[in-house]
């Protein structure tokens, strides 16, 4: 697949190493063009690869219709989540060619991730525990903070007090609120013997970081340690569960295998303990530029997992109106074998 | 026009008072349907005003397909820039109505501000200019920043450490690269004598603030000082015919005016000074929800001036290679003038 347009800004920078909010990309056969407007088009045309062409135009469609025009082809590809109705109109106008809509073919491009790639992915990820271990002093030394003033910190800890740009909004959620995965911060207080749930990322040179961790507060907390420890025997119980889905599928994780065999790794685990129900999302998702990238590590998934693949583990139990628990590292697959980063 | 559907997060927040990243709004007749899967659902039926039901589906567009089969309806309008080629394909399934594309009807909407979103947007102008204050300090105190540190300063005041979101990402340029209207920030050092220009906002309560200062870098800054001193009398000269081209849009403009008007109040100045041909963009533009909404303050704007619209004056001057000078504040029209938030 050769010819296709993108408007997408991961996409676009993914393809020619420069990005911006105004952008309409063509790859047609070897060449390439970033079509933008004066705005960015003399920073693009110091920051894209040597192999494409800016060119600078008021009227982004117009100016891709006379590439596209030019180049005679007969098939162009769009992702049609990328462009929008109106992009679709304002291209579709004169052209001698059939506009083919695509899912997701960029992501699907970025599914096995570059050395270099990796690198970045790596350094973001250490950089993310490096917020998370920040964020777990501040939480240590401080009484009384609501799920918003928790939100708060994170925010300023996983960004380095506004360095780096956030992967998503966190998510912090105690107790019966961490019951639901995407919860919004309350003026609930963290007290003694409370469950506190913290999911956060941050962006290094574009690329995304993503983990949660699910902490028991007592005398203080422990953000480094997997292995923690609940007053309530019960929720101690369904942590240990979803901890043990989430190493066997780390430990067992291989090259070859399905995407929905490594989501039966974290799953068989906790459908054995009986909590199969409230497992009620995928085992994981890649991450990459965008936070929610190929694989898609769930049971309906054929893709075949491959080396050099980056992808979240994060199993899950969800009790509604008493608590939720939610583990979560990302992974690459390394010598065969799923590598935590 | 009572009929039609939504996904842009701030034209659904406007609609029902709530809003998230997966959600199809359909407002029919005096019916209201906020759309979202079970990730949003509770929250949603939580916070939408009183008069919108919630809907809990997994597939959204097919959800939105019912509800509209059965209204009976012969047309629904929708904004091409909001539903993406995919959106419409999704929803256009075995309807018996006409989606009908009309641009940015929910901006034209929102052209006027009620008292409460002036009282929220007022105190997001506040807050900006608060944190303008904080960054004057940080800057006067501080020696030999890049571009770069103080872009990071600049999210870090702006952002209050965290606690609210940015309008945009802010731009920090100094001397030649203030002449690019939307410059990235380089390794650039601050020194005696420099020009510096920021410009940036935050979001309080979803609403957005906007401003613009150009300073001089003596010893020190004065960040409050609309009245700079440069070292350079021809940036000094420029500065000047800037500031009066604000000063006399802010001054004269009067609800009635069209937009054109208000906009020549500022160009004249520039012009007059010879300058015209490098005031390469609008007088301004609306703000509210949306970074960027109605009125634009432009040339070509027909549109009359009300009571209670909210938007930016931002003249300015680019010298390729040399500099740039942009002042911008966020005005309301009160009282049959333009009012400085």
């Amino acid at each position: 697949m050769r010819n296709y347009i993108l408007k997408d800004e991961n996409a676009v920078y993914f393809e020619s190493g420069f990005s911006c909010d105004n952008v309409l990309f063509l790859r047609l056969g070897s060449e390439g063009f970033f079509i933008t407007d004066p705005r960015y088009s003399s920073e693009a045309k110091e920051c894209v690869k040597d192999d494409i062409e800016v060119i600078e135009a008021r009227d982004l469609h117009k100016s891709a219709r006379e590439i596209i025009r030019k180049s005679k082809l007969n098939k162009l590809f769009f992702n049609p989540a990328d462009l929008t109705y109106a992009d679709f109109i304002a291209l579709n106008k004169k052209l001698n060619i059939e506009l083919t809509p695509k899912k997701e073919f960029s992501k699907q491009m970025r599914i096995i991730k570059t050395d270099e790639e990796i690198a970045i992915l790596k350094e973001a990820v250490r950089l993310g525990r490096e917020g998370f271990v920040t964020l777990g002093e501040v939480l240590k030394y401080s009484a009384n903070l609501s799920e918003k003033e928790i939100h708060y910190k994170a925010k300023e800890c996983m960004s380095f007090k506004g360095e780096y740009d956030l992967s998503f909004d966190p998510i912090t959620a105690i107790n019966e609120n961490a019951a639901k995965p995407h919860a919004l911060p309350t003026n609930k207080i963290l007290q003694k013997d409370d469950l506190l749930l913290i999911d956060a990322g941050l962006k290094y040179k574009r690329y995304c970081s993503d983990r949660t961790v699910t902490l028991s507060f007592g005398d203080g907390l422990d953000i480094e340690n997997r292995e923690q420890r609940f007053t309530n025997p019960t929720w101690q119980k369904i942590y240990d569960i979803v901890l043990k889905a989430q190493r066997n599928a780390i430990e067992n994780a291989r090259v070859g295998m399905k995407a929905s065999e490594i989501d039966a790794l974290a799953r068989s685990v906790i459908e054995d303990a009986g909590y199969g129900k409230y497992f009620v999302h995928s085992t994981g998702h890649g991450v990459g530029l965008d936070i929610h990238e190929y694989p898609t590590i769930s049971a309906k998934s054929d893709v075949i997992i491959e080396e050099n693949m980056v992808f979240t583990i994060e199993p899950g139990i969800y009790l509604d109106g008493d608590m939720g628990v939610r583990i979560e590292d990302m992974v690459v697959m390394r010598g065969g074998r799923a590598e935590v980063m």
